[in-house]
């Protein structure tokens, strides 16, 4: 089957086979609460009808969570499903995107046949965003996509400029989608939640993937003040698409509150001790507050003789606005880290 | 919550509270084969990394189980999630669907930005498709959107005038989208399934929702032998749509055929039962063969006189070509279709 090129994401263990030691994709080591655990098999009768589309009880624990009126939220088959439904519910002719990006945002955004302009963030400046960014809003697109922390990067945007680029979006009419896929990792907070009240022009995405390890689920939602907006996200594509495993799962894994403690210290742990190990093969390391590391390194290969050594990275070269030389690894538990690091030092 | 108002499905029972019988949606009462209940919990670590976007594993196993390759099949979650994609995958400009028809055909295609024609099946032809529908297809439509059995009619399309209308397409250059959803309750078989390697311009739509009791996990699959059309639908949305525990149980749900045996046997049996007691009641019974009764009543007041003895059927006078009267039941296990009756003929 010639049905891998159009396959462009992390991750396609399946295509390799089950020995694999997967660095590409970006899952909490922890592994799913128990709790999670314990409500895949608990639930078994919910299976068997069809899914509440309005995702009622999971909504209703989503604003206990997080202190925000339930209809704030849509729930989806995983952020992703929620970035198209963005995309062809809201119809934006102009959209402009910080990169480098994950891919769908363009994708979803050209399949709802909008122009797509991208802000690229430079090596030389540590792939920070600046206010630069704040002119090009200022030039008008409907809709602005920016990841914090950046993905591929992990580099975060404070909050004070997150702000003051969703008062500009609201200035020009524009709506800012915040991605905080990866928002729960850094111990220190940089999300807009709190400051979703005030924002009608925000949509901010979370996913249950990589903090709960639910990747294998499919479970995101999107937080936004603006009940219109949020009707117009959820109508976008099929009503019943968040299943019943995915929404029983999620509501139990947000019961076990000290599970994000562990998942926090330990991440911002093994993320450093991980860095400073590859620094010091002498690679270059940006300032990743997520649970990657990204790096770059004169060693265009580097992906491909690790895959030898049954070792699977993120090579970033796909990226739009980035180069061959660029790498995301995940940061796992402290044996396959350090697997990883005798690896690299092996291929360097 | 005033959110229920663009929602327009049956089976709403989380909205009307636990105690509600449900005859609104079409599951099959014998619940979830025990290998898939099994396969919920044996693959929990599955859960925790990102499913293959490719589905291969489940599409091996489809193609074991229809003997057909694996290259036909694209998975989805629900069919639901492939009526979307096929729409906005193949991008047509003008499509002609088979009315009364499950309402998410034309929100997809309208998604799409596609002009939709409905062809009506009528009343007083016990809602048969006929011939005449050959000459809308002449006319020259895209796509062509028919469900068989029908939804809500249950009224079987028999496989000559099915292989008529996919060459009649093939003509014209449209593609058939052949939804058979229902298409394993009929004893007698009307699948296009066994026709497929001949038509390339033939997309079937199957889903383990209603037949295996699996709904609430969402799982559907398309089935076409043609690998351009395929890409097409793959690629339109997300590439993570189905998720591990849908696709695990899929697989072990396919290798009970004995449950596939005890379902078309007991759904014939108490179809034909429930059917010749409502017939008793006076009302007008449609000839369905899947796993509902569709009929007529003079009383339009029934659904919700029944909702008051906690009975939800589903009340088809918001399908286009319907009006006020008519209904369709779940052919439920043998009490519950029982206690049905019993409301039907309090309400009458």
């Amino acid at each position: 089957m010639n049905d891998m090129k159009a396959y462009t994401h992390g991750g396609d263990i399946y295509g390799l086979g089950p020995d694999i030691l997967d660095f590409s994709s970006n899952i909490n080591p922890l592994g799913m609460p128990e709790a999670a655990k314990r409500a895949v098999y608990e639930n078994i009768g919910a299976y068997e009808i069809y899914p509440d589309p309005l995702c009622r009880e999971l909504r209703a624990a989503l604003s206990a969570f997080h202190g925000l009126p339930p209809e704030y939220f849509v729930c989806g088959n995983g952020s992703a499903d929620l970035i198209y439904r963005v995309a062809l519910g809201l119809g934006p002719k102009s959209a402009l995107i910080i990169a480098p990006a994950f891919s769908e945002y363009e994708r979803a955004l050209g399949l709802a046949g909008c122009r797509v302009k991208k802000h690229f963030l430079k090596p030389e400046s540590g792939f920070n965003l600046t206010d630069e960014v704040l002119s090009e809003i200022q030039n008008g697109p409907d809709i602005v996509f920016i990841a914090n922390p950046g993905n591929p990067t992990g580099v975060v945007t404070q909050t004070p400029l997150m702000l003051e680029i969703a008062e500009k979006c609201r200035e020009t009419g524009a709506i800012l989608i915040a991605d905080e896929c990866f928002a729960d990792f850094p111990e220190q907070d940089a999300s807009l939640l709190a400051h979703a009240p005030r924002f009608k022009n925000v949509i901010i995405l979370k996913a249950f993937t990589k903090f709960y390890a639910m990747a294998g689920l499919r479970l995101g939602y999107s937080v936004c003040a603006d009940a219109a907006l949020n009707e117009r996200v959820r109508a976008a594509l099929q009503p019943w698409s968040v299943s019943a495993a995915a929404s029983k799962c999620g509501i139990a894994a947000l019961s076990d509150s000290e599970y994000i403690v562990r998942t926090k210290s330990l991440t911002a742990r093994n993320r450093e001790k991980l860095s400073g190990r590859l620094a010091g093969l002498g690679l270059t390391i940006f300032d990743s507050k997520a649970n990657y590391v990204f790096f770059k390194s004169g060693d265009v290969d580097l992906y491909e003789k690790l895959l030898r050594l049954g070792v699977l990275i993120r090579d970033c070269r796909d990226y739009a606005g980035l180069s061959p030389g660029f790498y995301r690894a995940a940061v796992r538990g402290e044996a396959d880290n350090d697997y990883l690091i005798k690896c690299v030092g092996m291929c360097l």
